[in-house]
């Protein structure tokens, strides 16, 4: 058999890291490798009863096709509560349903990007986003961050000079992989430079309302006067991910693109899936919910910083995000954390190697810890096992 | 606003006829335009009664992120019933869960084409898949069709003289637009020029178990020797489309790059949807439950039929298609369809005009008539209503 594949799938790569991660799916590993939401905060006997009465009392409508842009009311849900949540005035003509978040990021990469175009997103940033845009063969472009996110000074020199970029990649919440927040200042700045230099940005918020803080930040899209911001919000986080259902919030010129798009790609999202989250948010109080599971990580993010502070080298990097899922590690540059996974595993903990994240630098010496999906007593024992690691390589 | 697109998505276009057809969705007309199985064939009691039973057993799983080839005992269970009733030998292995049937069209035209790439299909074929495969950019050629479907000489010449074929896609059973089957012998045939030519054969096959003589023909994929047929499946037609459950079978190298490019592109089809369709192919009779649909759908075909032959002008060629939701019909060639649907829709009756479908001759006197979806009095009414607007083009 020879097969003649496209240029993009020839360039596709088993990753050999994937496959070493999928040991880390053994029960018996304490993993921080994924950036699965705790299951115990999924609201099972709500949902079981709603999908009960979803298919009984609409089910000929609930199990048939339905429109590309997705279930009307819905739209009209997020558009009203959790859009206007993060500071945007929008309404349901101006929001696309989709089969979670990465499918948004399928969908602008292919609105925006012929080979050789310039995509800049964060660096390091998340894998999975990189990949999506990756289908399009782009030169990507990542900008150093601090504390305050994308350091913009060096975003604009990006835009002053190459001409070719078409899309700015970021993720202002807690970022994937650093845990890391923009300020509000760059917000309106990163905003404006979209304006001036005619570019968009795909900000992509999974985690936004996963805020330890309560304080949540006005989102980019919120200060886009023009149209140029795309945002892309999801129920992954906040209910669960198993349903698979997401939006994205854009000028109506650009969803309308966006849903020719996505109808030539999987023609619509589940119906079943929509409704059943139309009539939890409905029926339920999802504000209530979310702050159980902001209640329920900030302990756990608590239990693994001080676990860290207690057992790790002083020396050790960490950043300490008040929201989302991730803590991001930086050891000794001498240390290659893909080296060091393998050694976590037979201790049966895991976590991820930064490598992967990084754009273009080689640099080895990070991971990624998520504290979402374990329990406190796993989070701390976790922990010791790598700092059993860790010990040697410092002092 | 001005928004550097990438080609495609300057290529994309609203569709008028789209833009009209969204009129017929109106509860007043009779719509023979849609592609719909009839919702009320859908076990609504069974599904209602299964998914409260998954979530609320088994929550924490069926409402989390999953593997991206999807629930293994699903994958198991279409590897030995569904494909084992198609002729075809196979495991899960080869097996790959998708959100539908027109994400394996996009996965298989991302895996395969490059801009300007040949692409082969029947002429007329299925706009969906067109329209997939033109987000690749791809010189498409169709192949015309007789009763036993795509003319394999024909085909044969192309492959003979254009080395950039890449894909020939082949709907085999109860074809849309057109309801015809390709004939066994050509089958084999089909197969064989594949490995000839080292080309993939994308076989697309949601209506192949709607068969009204329960006389199903193997598979192109059970002729497939060396691994170039993609075979695609789907429960949207034997069970209901708004789970968006489907999947591929493709031999192991192709199958983990298509794998690859899902992750990428959307992650994991629903783990809900899954368990759901799993557990009810494990507790009920879905052999039993597709001939219930087959009987219903035969009994709508047939009233179909006679209301035509009842109705409409002598002169009219239509197909009698054995299985499957569609018939074709050509009118005198003067006719335009489109102009057709215009007046059928001050009737209150719609279907969809033909041109669509064709590859690139521009032949304005066909429509596709769906049966499947309205009941036997609105059929025969419907058709009453659009030979009224065809008598005064015969006489």
């Amino acid at each position: 058999m020879e097969i003649k594949y496209s240029k993009i799938a020839n360039s596709l790569k088993a990753s050999e890291i994937r496959e070493i991660l999928k040991l880390s799916e053994m029960p018996q590993i304490i993993s921080f490798a994924g950036g699965m939401p705790a299951s115990e905060t999924f609201p099972i006997k709500e949902l079981a009863k709603i999908s009960k009465k979803v298919i009984e009392e609409d089910g000929n409508i609930a199990l048939q096709y339905t429109a590309t842009e997705g279930y009307t009311p819905l739209r009209e849900t997020i558009a009203k509560e959790r859009m206007t949540k993060l500071g945007v005035k929008t309404s349901a003509e101006e929001i696309l349903i989709i089969s979670g978040s990465q499918q948004g990021l399928d969908l602008i990469g292919r609105l925006l990007i012929d080979e050789n175009d310039t995509v800049i997103c964060e660096n390091p940033s998340y894998l999975g986003a990189l990949n999506a845009f990756r289908l399009n063969n782009p030169n990507l472009i990542g900008i150093p961050m601090d504390k305050d996110g994308m350091i913009i000074e060096e975003l604009e020199k990006v835009l002053a000079t190459d001409t070719t970029v078409k899309l700015i990649y970021t993720i202002p919440d807690f970022q994937n992989p650093t845990g890391v927040t923009m300020s509000l200042e760059r917000r309106k700045r990163l905003a404006e430079l979209a304006t001036k230099y005619k570019v968009i940005v795909a900000e992509d918020s999974p985690y936004g309302e996963l805020n330890f803080n309560k304080r949540t930040l006005p989102s980019i899209k919120s200060f886009d006067r023009d149209g140029y911001v795309i945002f892309i919000g999801t129920f992954s986080k906040i209910l669960c991910p198993g349903n698979r259902i997401a939006w994205m919030c854009a000028k109506k010129e650009i969803l309308e693109k966006l849903t020719q798009m996505k109808q030539a790609v999987d023609l619509q999202s589940s119906t079943l899936s929509q409704r059943i989250i139309y009539f939890y948010i409905n029926k339920y109080d999802i504000e209530a919910h979310i702050e159980n599971i902001n209640t329920l990580y900030l302990k756990r993010r608590d239990v693994m910083i001080n676990a860290i502070e207690s057992f790790f080298p002083k020396d050790v990097g960490i950043t300490r995000p008040s929201g989302g899922l991730f803590i991001w590690v930086e050891l000794k540059q001498e240390i290659d954390t893909a080296e060091l996974l393998k050694k976590a595993l037979t201790l049966n903990v895991a976590f991820v190697p930064g490598k992967a994240f990084f754009v273009d630098a080689d640099k080895r010496n990070f991971l990624r810890l998520n504290y979402s999906s374990m329990n406190e007593l796993k989070i701390e024992e976790g922990i010791k096992r790598i700092s059993k690691l860790l010990t040697k390589y410092y002092n």
